[in-house]
């Protein structure tokens, strides 16, 4: 087994290269697009999806490469990792997440600290959230049990999808959310609105955790008969 | 074998995903794209593409992942279900799609249910559907003979071709374009509309049938031979 | 071994289709992209490395999935088919891309024939094909060779970059030239301008047949070695 | 073993095409886009991932396809290649590079040689260039340990996210770096802004051969307590 502090390593590369790149596309992208925020979305989404790919692959062998406390509870719940390691992973991400907005930050010659002023409150946004984290967390466990080696590859598509499909634009992730308060730019969002947002996450995987236990239950069921 | 109604569950969720994704991302799209529909549409073909590909992984092992009644009725056909589970398939397909749409409406704060006003009628619309659901039809088939675990991949890269070289941006799924009738946004159809379609949709599916079975059956002559 | 007609039917749908759509997504880029021909662009390479992708899985089992008469002639050049069949194949390429150029043409209500306008001439277009084609045949046989599971990402992947980096928009197929001085539209070509196209293309594609040989063959002498 | 020569050509026809791309993809991009950026630098990043997993897939298995002065380096550094062969691989990918550039302006009638005009200096510039290339070389290593049939996707998927979310659009490699100082089209840097992106390029990939070697050490050591 891969001992903690090389897991809580990959935690946090990944982490906070997901973050430069959530932010940092973000600014490029306006930076070019002459207020067209669509061709700004495209392309925030398309490295994002890009980039989640990546660090999925590299470092989902060492980590897991949860990269969201969200993911990191619901693993917790299937007994995937331990009480301590889901604190220590969650601690984590949060650190990592704000460290890759400073970076991206930085990158752009921007103030390294800037208080989202992007309003995203509401229950439409509520709805929109619980709804993109249901589908992420959907998407991750039946993946894991149907065809593995392609959890980097779903992921990286519903999260271009989900982008697009949410009128939040798919958040998704308590440590991201949090992150992304301290950034006035695309990806910004009022650091006043982040706890709606992270209950509405925490909702939707909630229910999808249960969702995909109905499905997951009945074939673990199935070869119990079949080797009886 | 899986009991049907886990079956049901997962046409039911995978359809209603899938019309929030398309209905969704083209309020988006419209929504930020400032009157540059091309744009518009490349964000709903490409979250469209992305989400199918994932719905089609995490649901195909469970139900097959029709989420379209031409694709169940060709199923029938072919003796891949019972008579019975195709009217519950396309019983759940047509509800859930319908329930995909208030979603939308509702994450994006618009009235749920908006008759549609988007004229999509005549030959050559016809013909586009005809086309696009004959090469829907037709890559489902031969990619389920020829490369079973690409079909997932198959069935987004075509969805994504299609919205774009038919100039009715593809349906080619009467579950989807009665749906897309209770919307007035961007994928939005006229109710009046609905029926051209779908009997262009089926007409499409059975010459895609026909052609596939055309190269399917000559290989089983020859695996039979073969094993002679 | 599949009998001639069924590998000249995969070669009819599957060059038709693939005509279709460049002609088919060019007609709509353009017709939503408000003049804006980088977008039109973008749309038009997605939809052609989409659909190239599917037909290449489908029918590659069948007919080898060449749709091209450059490829054919590399592949009767390597003795992967006899001369009839090879003449067979390019005359049905033929029929089929004008096919494909007349279905798009009638899926939009546009005039079935209508020779093109487009001036695509001169030493910059032609270096650009025979680099089109060079990198095309390139990818085709070390691809084969490499990881021939992976042919259809790969040529798709190709095309949509050729498609951005040749002046000429990578047409590397004489049938897809000739079918597309049938249209007036964004895809079209003067009809005087396909024989020089047609040139650099068998040009290119001879090009890479001879480098791709050093490397292949080689490997060979290694195998051989190694089983002495 | 492949002899050197053919190594030599793989990097060299590489190298060539994929600046061809770089530089080519930018030019048609800006003559497209009517002055919005955005959409240029999408067609770019789309072309060259494009043309990035090709390249890998087909040239990989003859040289490795580093086609980047820091990615030879590094894999000397871990004794993949002798002294003599990283020299002789750095010579052949500068002047492919610069090959590659003059091919690009042939194709679009543009003066062969322009020294670059496009100034790319300052410190952020050289964080972007640090942080695209540790995350270049971060991708390869781990890429080749967890998942060596995936490099080519992962490569083509990083490349495509670093353009965006650096603010140098992700050069990462020094021989890259020096044929785009030849070129005052949009891929273009000045020749006198070289050198400070080595020099970040060279301490990036230093920084991430290291700390791959932290999760790298580790699992070897696994397999040797496994094996005793």
């Amino acid at each position: 087994m891969m001992v903690l502090w090389r897991k809580l390593l990959a935690e946090f590369l990944g982490t906070a290269l997901l973050l430069a790149c959530v932010v940092g596309s973000g600014i490029m992208g306006v930076n070019l697009a002459r207020g067209n925020d669509a061709i700004a979305l495209l392309a925030n989404a398309g490295a994002t999806a890009g980039v989640l790919y990546v660090l999925i692959v590299v470092f989902g062998p060492i980590s897991g490469a949860h990269f969201n406390p969200v993911v990191t509870l619901v693993m917790r719940l299937r007994g995937e990792l331990s009480t301590r390691e889901a604190l220590a992973y969650v601690g984590v991400q949060v650190v990592a997440a704000i460290m890759g907005v400073l970076l991206a930050h930085a990158m752009f010659e921007l103030p390294l600290i800037q208080p989202g002023t992007h309003a995203r409150t509401g229950h439409a946004q509520w709805l929109s959230e619980a709804v993109a984290t249901f589908g992420l967390v959907l998407t991750i466990l039946l993946g894991v049990r149907h065809r593995p080696a392609s959890v980097p590859a779903l992921v990286a598509s519903y999260i271009f999808a989900a982008y697009w499909f949410t009128a939040s634009t798919s958040f998704a992730n308590p440590a991201v959310t949090l992150a992304r308060s301290l950034t006035q730019t695309f990806a910004g969002i009022r650091p006043g609105d982040v706890w709606g947002f992270v209950v509405a996450q925490l909702a939707g995987g909630a229910v999808a955790s249960a969702a995909a236990s109905l499905f997951i239950a009945k074939r673990q069921h199935e070869s119990d008969v079949a080797s009886a």
